[in-house]
């Protein structure tokens, strides 16, 4: 392959991307870029330069030849891209920090993608994805847009609907549950294959294989006994047994917000009033870790990163790419649009499933019906995500009332208008939809 | 039309019996009953002399020629019966104060009909259900089985899914709601028109018509200060106002035990704790009634009937089988097989819509999708509601234990295992397909 | 009801008026209608003149307050129209004589709405129903459009997927199955209800009631028996009663098409060589009927318009339309979009079924999914008429190649492309769409 | 991989088998062959000798320790087997010669696969089918079913939809498509990909991609000049140019039937009164090869097996042997349960598509809708397949003349009924469930 490939790194300054660029390190002889853009805002451009040199140390230490651009001129980064990525965090930490704040208030669930906290950020992410989906159009039509910025599927579903662009949304949850069953298991990640089926963060492993063995069953009983199935994220309850065992399949981290519902609200309300919400803990390591960054000796990803959460974000990242690239046709768990591929949701949803990657993007395999034991919860969280697109583009009060009243998490339409309100009001200027 | 009704009633012994019974009297020119059986079982005996005897009364003083049997023996009231009507009740009101308690000791909605409280009845009633249908097969496979025992639509599903029996499941909540929006209006009920569509005490109105114009949007804005949309079963809160203006349309009373739940369960627990449980009330309001009853010189429906609940009971299924009998082909709201009527449900599960009504049964109106304001919640309730039929045919504690984990109304796993064992216990004696 | 209705009939000087205008007085004091406006092209204006002055009559000896306008402008007379009916034909008898005889030369069945010549007939239709939308749309957004011209399916489902129209299609085939079936039972039309399916001019019985009974089968083995149960613009062939047993519904008239194709292709081969094709046949009947017309002593439909082949139009248009007015929700067979009703086929096409007919419209009842016997036949046909609309659309060649290649009629795309180019070569003057 | 497979193939005496033993031979290192069973019937005893021992000579010559076993007991070769692979013919070469002539007869396509005469060919091989899946459930429930005998999708869909068997059906259809295609690009098959959607010998080429490009549309008009795309069992017409080109995808051979039906039908006129039917031709071609295998010196597949038409079959076979036995995770095309992954066929049905094929068998590439250029006629074809399915299951004369009657390269219902009693009659003895 000769065509050497540009990438723009949206939200370049994101204490992620020294993983991001340790992919691109890793795979350099599959996957031969040229150049990386990365992209942030004026209130970013501190961060953006002390992560945007150490890509350069990193880079330079690999003795490879890509060059890192530093821009606040997102259209520069993007024309003629090959490979837009998206990681950027609207408002920054704080406003995540809100997000897991105003729902706790009403002793509701407060998290940065499930529930009204990723309803918040899914309203203040809506419009900028669209504006990059019209740059995507407009300069670098063939561009694929790999999404990242969470709620990941609300986000590529909002790019899919209301653009061309060709988008592909990733998540490092099903990749995390993998390795998580092969260590279970003891065995590498390859050999381990999940039938995936479900939203993104709602995700439900309904087969699991070892070296094509169905094994379901069996790491069902071992489930019941093993505690270190979650996300860095989430706290770290164990799983209820009981859940497990009349579920049958393999649940994500994030299925705890739902099935131990309670008990996850009072960790939260426990750990907001104790070390702070994850936000808060999440902005501490972020200072330090710039503060890392800032080592002018340092010229690799630091192991401290890991603490951060974004396991496996790279290599995730980084296989798509190469696949897409090199027209590989492995199979790998994207957000993609239905199309039928879930009988029990509508065409033009995203969901995320397994998927041959090639050159022509992302090719879900056949699901067919999913069980009653999750369909109805899948079912009702799209309905929840499709009402959040309509009121983030829209600006539509309605929709987004409805969307919160739906939401599992939310036990009336009245706790709903009043956190509803409250973001509002906490996120005035980053909702121009709604003030129109 | 010569061919004179047979018709048996089972559970004839309850305290709605005069409302029926009044029923098939107003329709007598059009619906030619010879002969109505009451059944009940031995525990009823009592119940059932009490309220045969008022029916013969109410027969003789209406001057026809309608047999009142009263009998214990189930397949001698269906043997050769035209139509088969459905009103028992499991364990009779004791239980239902039970279903009531249980979830409410979890701060969980305890209601007869919605969530743990109906799901308790439901286990118990569809083994009696089953035996029920065998019989029809047997002595009478072309009975019309009118089934009113709720979880009505569950019953009727079971009913559909596991026999060859004609079902057709009635609920007066439909009647009521447009009985309300004509008082709303001020007009006779026949001039109103609601396109329902959803399930069983989950129905929503989503247009609603006056003499043929569309009125949805002036009824939306009237409802919200309007306070009676209720039934007498549920406390009468006021409707949210925001939730009726962003839902724009007519949700069912019901629905405030998800719309709003927290000021609903607080209600609850506020009305058990002075007046008791709706059971409760309702047992001293049975008891009353049964000495009423008694009175040989009563021969109609006695006025505190109506405080009892089950308002338009005996409208809503004597117009039923009036229109099958002669034919009519009016249109009328039924619980009946889906078969792609809303296109967003399984083909095989039971919903509550309009259907035209002949001869040949039940046949619905083409609704397509709904929006998805309603069509998440339609879903996880349908799902909750499959399972709780696998559970309640097969006696599958998993099956139970995912029906309870998944309906909206739990908080979790670990509250629907409490609820489900204590549910189990108390209900030990009438639920063979767990005690196997 | 106190308004009275505007009526404009597209093709106002056809010879079909006078049964239209006969079904306006025979309804007058349920549909209260204050002016017709007949409209027709210049051609037609003679003809116009003389229907025009007949409806006058007619009107006059029945004593009615019904002002008849004829005129060239459609536009004034759907300025405010409540019905704008379609009866229209472009190109006139002529046109219809070549549809008829251009797939004759290669051995395909000519027929003026089935097979290449109903394709010919809606390539040269669907530009001018577009402007009628157009104009509706313009000048009377809520008027209901009644679309009588055929292929009535295509025309309908060309209006409603790119038009805002209100349209309904209609065609006398399902009532006069209705009224063939009823005297081969010998009983009232009323007594008789049929479950149609499927397309117009495609559209089976599926079952068949007899005062609510179901009486299919037995009707099977008397209609094998049958010969008369066909309509006038078709050769009045016996049907195969090997069809008929083994298909186990009621085949529509037009069936012998498909079912009997080397018999009717025989038979009209014949028919062309000696009395002509159908098309020259009602040439000359039409132009005995306006000599008959021109006559001022006349003031009602003659008899002789019967040979014409339009039995029961008006019946069906002016029940429709009283059942819209009066809001009667009885039950009519029209095309509307499928949403649904028929699972079989995609969710916006038009399909011929039974509705229920009020002043919102018609609304089908739900199909379900329809047995293999009529499945393939019926999905192969709407495949075609969807390309079919979109090659008279778009004047999209290749479309329109593959609309014949793949219809039933057809053996080959070699034939389909010497017709196809045939059609276009003799209908230039009516396709600007095709040559722009 | 420790394991050694059994591989039961029935039909063993085919002059096929040389072509499956050198497949074998070829993927001796991936797939472990320890004995294979070749079975056949009485009637074909001499030929399985024939057969049977030029194997062993092959399997010698190769060095490769592989036990050929010859049987007539099926029973005793598919106890235990780990792949049964179907390549029988009921009736032998003299019911193929038949099935052609009978059809020509009455104008219509007389082929082994496609029209009446795949039609009688299935109604003889059903009971056969059925039979074998009866001792697979029985003798090696965990065995795959591997269908090479044709009609391949009715065959494999009756196995699925009437046991438990794991069924997958092939066809050398789909593998040939890509061989000339890349032919025609002038690289290797590896290169080539194209994404197929529809039934056995019904299979378009919706998109082909090289090296990942999509190069359709180029494909196209090459296509249009190029000659040699299709298969030896069926006459090389050129294709119609208009066809491709208003397709705008790529047609199987077998789709000469229905889109070139006149020019194929004289064709094989001519061909029938000169050299003989095609199935005249393979007898002697089959005498050559059986008198060549023979030569005891002869060990390997001679080159004038090609003549005979399976060209790739073992290719194809092993190739999906080898990825289940190797979980290899790659895609192939196979016939198997539509479940969703076509919207426009029911769920239950058999398709053709492209799988990832592992350990636990073959996974589509969700399709989700067709354009409607192919919707219709795969419609029709599926829904012929379903009811000859039904027919040749239940002995079911009507679902018979329905089947024929909807198949669109029959005429009409007298047509159907002509050559289904000549099937029945000359089929007498292979035809058990219609003559019980």
């Amino acid at each position: 392959m000769e065509k050497k490939l540009k990438i723009a790194v949206i939200g370049g300054g994101s204490s992620y991307t020294p993983e991001l660029i340790e992919g691109f390190i890793k795979k350099a002889t599959e996957v031969p870029v040229s150049e990386i853009y990365l992209v942030d805002v004026e209130q970013g451009k501190e961060k953006l330069e002390i992560v945007g040199n150490l890509a350069r140390r990193m880079v330079e230490k690999a003795g490879l030849d890509i060059k890192i651009n530093l821009t606040l001129e997102r259209k520069e980064a993007i024309d003629g891209a090959d490979f837009v990525i998206t990681q950027f965090r609207v408002g920054g930490i704080d406003a995540r920090i809100r997000d897991e704040k105003i729902p706790l208030k009403y002793n509701v669930i407060g998290q940065e993608t499930t529930g009204p906290g990723g309803f918040a950020k899914a309203l203040r992410t809506i419009p900028v994805i669209l504006e990059i989906c019209k740059d995507i159009e407009e300069l670098s039509p063939n561009a694929w847009l790999i999404n990242f910025t969470n709620p990941s599927g609300i986000i590529t579903e909002t790019a899919l609907k209301h653009s061309k662009v060709k988008a592909l949304g990733l998540c490092n949850v099903p990749v995390n549950m993998i390795s998580h069953v092969a260590k279970a298991c003891g065995v590498e990640m390859e050999r381990i294959y999940i039938q995936f089926a479900g939203l993104n963060h709602l995700v439900w492993g309904l087969r699991v294989y070892l070296d094509g063995e169905d094994i379901t069953e069996k790491l069902m009983e071992q489930l019941t006994s093993e505690e270190n199935m979650t996300m860095k994220n989430i706290p770290a309850l164990e799983w209820d047994k009981d859940l497990i065992k009349s579920l049958g399949m393999l649940p994500c981290p994030y299925h705890r917000y739902y099935y131990m519902m309670d008990k996850m609200l009072e960790e939260e309300k426990r750990q907001s009033a104790s070390e702070g919400t994850r936000g808060e803990v999440v902005k501490k390591v972020e200072q330090e870790l710039f503060e890392l960054y800032k080592n002018p000796e340092l010229a690799e990803k630091p192991p401290q990163l890991e603490r951060r959460g974004g396991a496996l974000y790279s290599y995730a990242a980084c296989n798509l790419i190469s696949s897409i690239v090199n027209n590989k046709k492995d199979i790998q768990v994207v957000n993609v649009k239905n199309n039928g591929t879930i009988l029990d949701l509508p065409e033009n949803v995203v969901i995320e499933t397994n998927c041959v990657i090639d050159k022509d993007g992302a090719h879900p395999l056949s699901i067919g019906r999913v069980p009653a034991r999750i369909r109805g919860l899948m079912q009702v969280v799209k309905a929840y995500e499709e009402l959040t697109i309509e009121a983030g583009v829209n600006g539509d009060y309605n929709a987004a009332l409805q969307a919160l009243t739906i939401h599992p998490l939310v036990p009336s339409t009245g706790i709903a208008k009043k956190i509803l309100d409250n973001i509002l009001a906490e996120n005035r200027d980053y909702l121009p939809q709604f003030f129109k």
